[in-house]
């Protein structure tokens, strides 16, 4: 086939839609992508940031399964991204602003201009919230963490410093304790804002956790890529404080990337995350999600992944269906 | 810690469980083990034959996230069962027999002995019926297929067998026609047994799929690892037929390996796969399920990785939630 031919296929218009469009490409929409392609869906991403999402920020990914030693982020997602071009996937440069129905299609307001799709995956991940103070970007994911399930265990018998007063930040306090020797955790409010059986469970950690109250965050210093200490200020007396650390874990929140969906009708639930049914289709047929921004999501690699196959299934199972009725339909559970 | 005291602790007895027991060896439960392990959650997994499940016999594994190229599926799972004993996990060989609770426990009955768990993960897959014709064992994944999403594509511009007459022959027929020039589907009745839309659906692809009713499969033919031609019977004339073709695909069933579970009382689908709520729990407290054995499954392996982690968050949040309450209770969803 001449690859004229292929190209105007791939104009994603309103008489020549793509299959499907996914927004992002971190490794659920790669992965979806690497399903779709294999099977001749067309299949464009859009991704406004980084190619590989947060995973290729992270230093270092030792439970990907399927790489006994670990293995980087960078080169994960490098690999993950060759893997669904050299099956077709496009990735292109830009910002998905909207997403709507037109009639069977969808329509993909971005950046770069009106696209349509059959389908649509939303694959935007989420963002750790930041606390934004000097050191936290410089030791970015080589000593500053905000996955526990994923950093923890570098920790094994080191000294932590733990920011945030939430139910996160409890909960993760207490299965950090699993590896490191101490933790201190540093709670900008005179008391944690956690429900009342973890703050009560996490008195029981006092051999492991100590707990600073009024206590802000300042800065995070370091040296040679190793974070040396946490400076904060105690909010009563006014007094700089200092906590000598090996590592620090940030836990004051996690925005899902759900913006653009604003109009949309899909269905988010209360922290704004995406909510889908069994088969990971929205409440809007042929708007599917995987991933960090799916409501539920566990945050990891693997599972991101795994969805991302998943989501490709049943986008196809969902194409077919579409392509039997003449019309769009949901697909059923 | 001395490594005394380790083995001490692995016993698996009702005063000193292990925390976890996964049933299998497969990509699930090596991922889940990996997760687990990590995080100091004793495990140890079960496996009555090869470590590494259908990824280990897999040729070539071409759309597992992460391997551009693609990888063979024994060193895929070579490399998951590295990377989960790394972290500590322990890999019996042995066959479950059965799993009941036994107060706050769950019991494991195995040919090498009764164990007791905290938790227990089902992970123990599915398997492709066999026709059982001469060749169908010689030319196992290279040359004769059970999974059209994984194989199809190897396919591009070639001819294909199909035996089978279900809902799956069916439809995987109308699949496979993305990639081959043309495909015989072999029927030993007089019809097909599947739903009415799907048979009158694969009247659309007359050009691609020749349907032969009433034919035998008896015997896959082939030289230096390349299946030739399939050898069946036309069972109204009584005369040899032959099928001269690239590959074939058999789809004459699955079977969830789930007969141990009878009388443990966990909830299977009318096809025997199991039950398993949004947390990949079953309908037993502290009994999980993830990979092909679980009812909703779409058998790839990135997809059976990413539940086998999503599970061991999901059975540590079960673990935390038992020691805090000293009694196990259900996860809620």
């Amino acid at each position: 086939m001449p690859s004229q031919e292929i190209k105007k296929d791939n104009q994603g218009t309103v008489d020549n839609p793509h299959d499907l469009v996914v927004v992002g490409a971190g490794p659920a929409a790669l992965s979806a992508a690497i399903y779709t392609s294999r099977e001749d869906i067309k299949t464009v991403l859009f991704e406004k940031g980084a190619i590989g999402g947060l995973a290729a920020v992270t230093d270092w990914v030792d439970n990907y399964p399927g790489f006994a030693k670990g293995i980087s982020g960078l080169e994960l997602s490098d690999a993950m991204q060759s893997q669904a071009e050299r099956f077709g996937a496009k990735i292109e440069l830009g910002e998905v602003q909207s997403v709507s129905s037109a009639d069977k299609l969808k329509k993909i307001m971005t950046t770069e201009g009106d696209i349509y799709a059959r389908a649509v995956l939303v694959a935007t991940g989420s963002e750790y919230r930041k606390i934004g103070v000097p050191g936290e970007e410089e030791f970015y994911a080589r000593g500053v963490h905000y996955c526990a399930t994923c950093d923890g265990a570098f920790y094994r018998d080191k000294r932590l410093v733990v920011v945030g007063g939430g139910n996160s930040a409890v909960q993760e306090s207490m299965f950090l304790t699993r590896f490191t020797s101490h933790i201190n955790v540093l709670v900008r409010g005179p008391k944690f804002r956690a429900s009342e059986i973890l703050v009560h469970e996490i008195e029981k950690f006092k051999n492991k956790i100590t707990v600073h109250f009024n206590t802000t965050t300042d800065e995070i210093v370091g040296q040679d890529s190793k974070v040396q200490k946490v400076v904060g200020t105690d909010k009563i007396s006014g007094e700089k404080v200092e906590f000598p650390t090996d590592g620090v874990f940030v836990f004051v929140g996690l925005d899902p990337n759900t913006g653009f969906l604003a109009g949309s009708g899909v269905e988010l639930d209360e922290n704004k995350f995406v909510k889908s049914d069994q088969k990971l289709m929205t409440n809007i047929p042929g708007i599917f999600v995987a991933g960090d921004v799916r409501s539920g999501a566990t945050l990891q690699i693997a599972s991101a992944s795994g969805e991302g196959a998943t989501a490709a299934l049943m986008i196809r199972e969902y194409l077919e269906s579409m392509e039997r009725d003449h019309e769009p339909r949901p697909v059923h559970v």
